[in-house]
């Protein structure tokens, strides 16, 4: 592995981050040194990574030393910290946090969309979107190429570990806490009460429910996630006016985050002209036949690199519109997996052979 | 409860029937007889009713004889074949099937919005709307009045016992299975493996998935529900050409159809304006501090007869757009509630003092 780069995965024990241990395992000859950077609670821990026992170091200065590049998955206030710490030691940081997206600054790349951007970047710092914008960007690029995209009115359904591996084991404790029990999800309250307090990171129960709400309360009514759709759609097309509207909700699913999608273009589309688009598009497949069963849903999408699109249909009453349904794993595409593909388009400009 | 008509609840035994008894429970003084009638099967089966035990007969065309108002909960098919018959025996019919709802001689009613129109009822059938219909009609009708609507795009998150009783059985057997298998939700293709076969009359396991499909495949790709959200808001609101694009996707939950509503009208709308108007509204309660926790949710909707409607927000592109989350309870005003309070309106125009 000499010459190869040094990567540091800063993170490494959350949900993200185990499932990254995953990918690198798959993509050999790329790094040189993995290391695994994480808090002091998690320091000392041993994980598999591409076939090797690594032992998770505790995230300092000394630690970042010699990293080329450094993939950060973090809160944002700990990202907006250290990632400065990690440029300044010589790292390009790949970001996962929400602290940098939209730094003018600041490249926000998904690589089968604008690779382009990552040759421009005067922070040392390179973000990565929002794991539901990934899910559903990933199918809307092609189609804005080829049609021009004009409006997007968005609904979420999302799953719990977008919150984290809380947010994972909240969902599995309320189930065991409401299955078995047939007359459950009849009655006013009786969700709330069989649950209790045992909420993990969201404001109300998952288990038999939806929740309109995801991230902080932003201005106008909005929620921090549907504005993130919002912003960070419009930088990585390049469309400073495109019209977004978003919903978000938290369903009870695992992982597999959905979108339900309504784009409106400047030129008249067909479904089946749109279909071959997406049928092409890096990243994307297409399960679209509903008679036969087939339309994207998180329990097939679940542990898979691209966006699953299906449900793609003309809207009735405007020819401009196209309606369609997208299913992503959101600790892939949404997550690990983006991050893994910026992180080594950086490697192969680094390699030294 | 002599003068008072008489009443035949058709399918008396199913989801919307067991709730309709509920219902007729809490309504004195409105009917004078209740007759109970529903297939074979389920004939002599003993179902308590305003405090008295009724057996439920079989339905015949002597059953209905004497009967002044007759509400449907069969399907399709059998409110077809029966409906005309039990108009032939002298009963008015009001229809939850969607057998007639799109007949120019039926009126479709929402007791809310367009009373008037029971009047005309050239058939003798009266249809009520689809369970996903009348959850968010309730709240966009009265904004309408106010700010003229142009355009809706919808997104459903619909309850499994809007497929009847085996929709809500099949989700209690399925989350049974997966309970207490904390991995369950992580890999592709697990969720089917462990649900099996055990479906219900769904095209694809409902626990820890969500699944893009309601009804039958309509022309263009669109499922026959979306069709149903798109020509029933039209009929019902009066207009003709009303764009309408809805996505119809089935969620985890028992009771308590959501819809994320994008409206576009006419004129200008702001948020505080909308909320006001949305507060005097019949049927419509407002449940809208998210940074307090209260939104709208099935959880919390079940068993209660307004739409609740909450996460009110002016469009951030489009300051004649309005974004709001709602949720009914299906089996109630998305059912045997609109259907009672149409009935009930026919009995005031029946009773003879």
């Amino acid at each position: 592995m000499a010459g190869l780069p040094t990567l540091a995965v800063v993170g490494a024990t959350g949900a993200v981050g185990t499932v990254m241990c995953e990918l690198l395992t798959g993509r050999r000859n790329v790094w040189g040194e993995i290391r695994l950077l994480a808090s002091e609670r998690s320091a000392g821990r041993k994980v598999r990574c591409r076939g090797e026992e690594l032992t998770v170091q505790v995230l300092t200065e000394e630690a970042l030393d010699g990293v080329d590049v450094a993939m950060f998955d973090v809160p944002d206030e700990v990202a907006a910290h250290w990632a400065p710490i990690a440029v300044s030691r010589g790292a390009i940081v790949v970001d996962n946090s929400g602290a940098f997206r939209m730094d003018p600054d600041v490249p926000l790349v998904v690589p089968e969309i604008n690779p382009e951007q990552l040759r421009n970047r005067p922070r040392g710092i390179v973000a990565n979107a929002n794991c539901t914008t990934l899910a559903m960007i990933v199918a809307v690029a092609p189609l804005h190429r080829q049609y021009g995209l004009r409006e997007l009115v968005l609904a979420s359904y999302q799953a719990v570990s977008g919150a984290g591996q809380g947010g994972a084991d909240a969902l599995h404790d309320q189930l065991a806490k409401v299955a078995g029990d047939r007359l459950l999800g009849s009655r006013t309250g009786d969700v709330r009460q069989a649950v209790g307090d045992d909420l993990g990171p969201f404001p109300a129960p998952l288990a038999l429910n939806v929740v309109p709400w995801a991230g902080s309360l932003a201005d106008g009514g909005w929620s921090s996630e549907e504005m993130k759709m919002r912003n960070e759609s419009r930088k990585i097309l390049g469309l400073p006016d495109l019209k977004v509207s978003a919903t978000c909700v938290r369903v009870p699913v695992v992982t597999g985050h959905s979108v339900a999608v309504h784009a409106v273009f400047a030129t008249e589309i067909d479904a089946d002209g749109a279909r071959g688009v997406l049928r092409n598009a890096p990243g994307v497949i297409v399960v679209d036949d509903p008679a036969a069963g087939e339309f994207p849903m998180p329990i097939d999408a679940v542990g898979t690199d691209p966006s699953w699109v299906g449900r793609i249909r003309r809207a009735v009453d405007d020819p401009r519109a196209l309606d369609f349904f997208v299913t992503g794993d959101n600790l892939r595409k949404g997550a690990a997996l983006n991050t893994a593909q910026i992180a080594e388009l950086l490697a192969k400009t680094l390699t030294h052979p």
